[in-house]
């Protein structure tokens, strides 16, 4: 278990903070460019209140709007251009993980001249490797992804249907300014989908990794722990602070790195997610939703005595050895009964995706990661036939 | 649950990783101060192969050695006369908690004109409090205070045998690397009471801080867990660097801020402690393994439930309600009886020590930390009677 970890960004936690916004802000720059994605933040006042804060504080901005869900290269180029026409020194992105994503890399474009795909690993020889990015100051307005904390960005070109990511460290955001009540509003099934989207964070570090690991082991139960606890409490009501308060604060945990230190754990589910949803405009979750017990299925002989410790730790269950497989698919089944039990779907039927592209996506999913043998790294890795195993489970 | 968290320490962790220290020194500096205590590192190699690595990369160095397990602000003045003297740059610190707690100072005092003690907390009316110190790299040697990677210094005056503490961020070290195959000398008694060490430090954010942080309390547990099955292997087998490893991450994690954040407590034992340590030498560690457990025994009326949660997660212990007392002390008994396993005394009398100043050590520890009425902050708050009362218990 070797490793590195260092992540400086610094957090800004609590009901109320948006109101510090300007003063955070006005550490890093005079000129901000505010990225938003569909509308929500201003139909729900968010919006106006952040001005206003960056304006107490002497700061000036212009804006990059309608940013997509699966965010698009092309909206990260837009919105370098912004930054380059209007001048602008720091990023301030509202949103969630996906307007996040495309500000970490607008930060890093906008000082770029090539295109800015060249960043993004899509199977290509030589990727380019930004050394120079404004600083970006998220406020998640939705608790999913972990990317307020994190340094990494999924990006799809919408031109050749590759859905891929970049993970540097320039790219860690300055400041993550996280006030739960910006999430009241969050409707009932996007907040689920959060839930679904923090749990699988860490089920892919957790079943992916390498053998002891139990620091990590125990804080990835943990937020598991939490999220089962606290989603619930969040969906049946979004007023009730407290619970959007622990939700959000699980979502980073799940991925500030904690948990995956040493790890060294590749996250096949959110490969082949990523192609599903680069052919289809669903919620990046929902498809984790519907692979991720069918790959638990699949992956479970390989790697039974950690699926018995999920087993027992997440659910009270008492395996009769390491080895039980009875135990483990039942931990399986209870985590699945999870998900549907907060509405999430879990078969592809439920959001009308047929097996027509199965083939296209598993082969896809190579063209990002591979082992160069034309596997899918993992526990176990996985070849096109595996990767259509695992679709057509999930039928 | 407000706060405000920032870790910049950059963590290089794993056995062999100690060959790669002067390339990280090299980009802090270009003549190190290495610090250490009490000789231990020139008998094992490891001060060679640091004065090779450090060569090898072109780095010179003096040398500051003999600082005490409870480091005293003399050492900590004469770590800063030999910067001064030998103009070096950046500081490498090879030790345990106790020379990382006075590197972290001397980095601080070194810039700094006036008399160190005036940065260490002391019941003075105003502290000064440091804006510029130099880089620190630490390289722990035993597993036990997190020290490594946080931004806190325990300081003793042994002229007013006042013990205190400094912790702001400027104190974070840059970098720390982290080499289990350091630890395999470590002696059994060290490394029990290295476990016992990390241990006392998330039960007293667990114990101590407010209500319904669940995400800090799985963590909590979990380090605690991960304490309680590996160090026994670290202290049964000193060479099974795999238990090191594993130890000495626990340890880093138990105080690197993460179980702790938004929990805003206070450390009630630790404070205790102090006193009790300025007045004999002892392992900080053996006192803490003594009050710790009558502490709890004190405050369990206090917060009940939460002695449940740690009885029936920590213990697989099953109370009858939220209430249980009798399954919270359980718990207290089954955590005392852990101490015990791995040889840690729980009775001031196993250390020679008498009542002789319980009254002494109470009010001294009021002129630290105090709510200004007289009371020493915790759950519960602590009058000089029940500290006295706690001493006795453990006598």
């Amino acid at each position: 278990m070797n490793f590195e970890f260092q992540n400086p960004t610094r957090i800004i936690f609590g009901a109320g903070t948006i109101t510090r916004l300007g003063e955070v802000v006005s550490e890093y720059g005079r000129k901000a460019l505010i990225v938003t994605g569909g509308g929500s933040v201003k139909r729900s006042g968010v919006f106006d209140n952040v001005v206003a804060s960056l304006k107490a504080a002497g700061i000036e901005y212009a804006e990059c709007s309608d940013v997509e869900p699966n965010p698009r290269i092309t909206s990260v180029s837009r919105g370098a251009d912004i930054v380059r026409a209007e001048g602008c020194d720091v990023i301030v992105v509202l949103g969630g993980g996906s307007v996040m994503d495309a500000s970490k890399v607008i930060s890093a474009a906008a000082l770029y001249d090539g295109n800015p795909w060249d960043m993004i690993l899509h199977g290509q020889e030589e990727v380019y490797v930004p050394t120079e990015a404004l600083p970006v100051i998220t406020v998640p307005t939705l608790a999913a992804t972990g990317s307020e904390v994190n340094c990494g960005a999924v990006i799809t070109n919408e031109e050749t249907t590759v859905k891929s990511f970049i993970q540097i460290p320039l790219l860690y955001p300055k400041v993550a300014v996280m006030d739960p009540e910006l999430t009241v509003s969050v409707p009932k099934d996007q907040t689920a989908y959060g839930v679904c989207d923090l749990i699988t964070h860490v089920t892919e570090s957790y079943l992916n990794g390498v053998d002891n690991t139990p620091v990590q082991d125990r804080l990835a139960e943990g937020v598991i722990h939490t999220a089962m606890e606290w989603g619930p409490k969040a969906i049946a009501d979004g007023n009730d602070v407290e619970a959007r308060a622990q939700v959000m604060w699980a979502a980073s945990v799940a991925l500030i790195g904690w948990a995956q230190v040493g790890t060294d754990a590749p996250y096949p589910v959110h490969m082949m997610e990523h192609t599903v949803s680069a052919y289809h405009d669903i919620t990046h979750a929902a498809g984790l939703s519907i692979i991720n017990p069918a790959w638990m299925r699949f992956a479970v002989k390989s790697n039974t005595a950690k699926y018995v410790q999920f087993a027992e730790r997440l659910f009270g269950l008492q395996a009769k050895s390491e080895g039980d497989l009875d135990c483990a698919l039942e931990g399986i089944n209870r985590f699945e009964e999870f998900l549907r039990s907060i509405d999430c779907p879990t078969r592809f039927s439920e959001l009308g995706i047929t097996d027509e592209l199965f083939e296209t996506y598993a082969k896809d999913t190579l063209k990002i990661v591979s082992d160069g043998k034309g596997n899918l790294p993992g526990r176990p890795f996985l070849s096109v036939d595996d990767m259509i195993e695992i679709f057509r489970a999930a039928l």
